[in-house]
């Protein structure tokens, strides 16, 4: 049985890479300082989302991994005695990029590649452009913390992509997030997009019997170029749920914070003692989930 | 496109199969008479929740499909031109029975046969005993109020049955229901283990894009030898969610009552169009879905 303090680094980021980069240590050695066992950051926290129009030159963002930005990750974890789960815009080679998650253990190591499955399109989140769609399949990984599983903000949307991550044993799936509202949603449907948000990852956790945790970035970011608007609102409002489905942490909606949640193995045990869905799963009834869809003529 | 009145039946009921059947068919026809074109009851709707304990005397309620009750059923939906989903206990052979949802169209055919999948054994639903694992897969017929798909119960906590029955076309899944508290839960754990199903379905809704509806059975049924308690407080609260996750509609927790919720085809539409989930599939990367896990040495 395990039991740790999860650090979840609700950011702004700026256009200074350097910046961010010295927010992300410095919130981390305040989370490490306060106990924290395993700190998540946002998706692609050195930049400002840059996916809100399709540039070319913003693939300079990119970086080899290993590199310097992995590198220096690495030698945070292993001077604070943490794992650390990281964002970073991969370049893997010219004209082939990804949206890829990394899992650092304490001592520096890094066992977990993760490269973001799902790949949204939509005005203002133009990750198609960018974002080759991941190879490396659902994984969780052994970590001095136990069993972590990561995913990336659209993979939210898929009840599969958190089931196969369930069933490689993560205790917990953390999602490092970028989501927010488009200045003409947030007057009108913004509260149900987000509702509809932390309603899909609550169904994960009680489907799954697993700690969900989301890093979301917080605060506007400009784009006058965007169609709809002149920037997106990210909505911070990051959040732990336990394995019984509970909110057990929720962060603020318009400020940087960091939120702190208990991850307890024995509430996994306990949880899964009573309500064994794994036991029961139909899996000679579920090879259809491989189907695109059943209606239409062939 | 098309939209149409759902009517949710939360019953009570008692030992006496004839009054059951009877209040059921009255409330049926007041639904219809309120403009409801699909009507859903409770499962096992014709008798007390019998799975409490393990008794072979109960499989006497079962009978075979088609037979009396289906037949009776059958009648009503076209006596009223309204969609009936019917939940009976079959009897398919001797020492073979399920937990069977039937779907009859307004003219009194037939063109859904459901067989429950999932099948739960906790204290106080001793399913196992009683019911065989079905074996019809999942379903989406069409119905003169367009394509519903049924489930039961516990295949609310799988995320592949829903996913599964949307692929098939569904618009709506509807699952005829008997949860509820027993004495011990009911005043610690009992508002998340509610919370919790609800929070499930609210996320089958989101990442499907169809209407969610649960008909509950409502009230307490006693039950003296079971352990744990003297019975069963069935918790009612039968509900309906929109494809966008929002709850629409919930009944009491403890009185009889018809749920009504208008089922608009252009909300499914719209909801699809802004979040293009079924896009987006992984269909290459679904296959581990039929592992039972993938931890363990063999």
């Amino acid at each position: 049985m395990s039991c740790y303090k999860l650090a979840l680094l609700q950011m702004k980021m700026s256009d200074d890479r350097e910046e961010n980069f010295a927010k992300a240590e410095s919130m981390a050695r305040e989370a490490a300082a306060a106990g924290a066992k395993v700190i998540c950051l946002p998706e692609l926290f050195l930049s400002p989302y840059f996916c809100k129009i399709e540039d070319p030159d913003r693939f300079d963002l990119a970086e080899e991994i290993p590199g310097e930005g992995s590198e220096r990750v690495s030698r945070l974890a292993k001077e604070l005695n943490v794992v650390i789960i990281s964002s970073l815009f991969e370049k893997r080679a010219r004209g082939l990029y990804h949206n890829t998650c990394l899992t650092f253990d304490s001592d520096g190591a890094m066992p977990g590649v993760y490269r973001k499955m799902h790949i949204p399109d939509d005005p203002g989140y133009y990750e198609k452009f960018y974002f080759t769609p991941g190879d490396t399949g659902y994984k969780a990984v052994d970590t001095s913390a136990g069993k972590i599983g990561t995913l990336v903000c659209w993979d939210q949307w898929y009840p599969e992509a958190a089931r196969l991550t369930a069933l490689e044993g993560a205790d917990i799936i953390c999602y490092p997030t970028a989501i927010g509202w488009l200045p003409s949603d947030a007057e009108g449907l913004g509260k149900d997009q987000h509702q509809a948000w932390q309603a899909v990852q609550r169904g994960h956790a009680v489907a799954n019997g697993v700690y969900i945790a989301a890093c979301n970035r917080v605060g506007f970011e400009a784009e006058p170029s965007l169609k709809g608007g002149e920037g997106i609102y990210f909505w911070g409002q990051s959040f732990v749920i336990d394995p019984f489905g509970r909110v057990v942490a929720v962060a603020s909606k318009d400020a940087e914070e960091i939120l702190y949640a208990e991850i307890d193995s024995e509430i996994i045990e306990q949880t899964r003692r009573w309500w064994p869905f794994l036991r029961d799963r139909r899996i000679d009834s579920y090879s259809g989930i491989v189907n695109r869809h059943n209606l239409g003529c062939f």
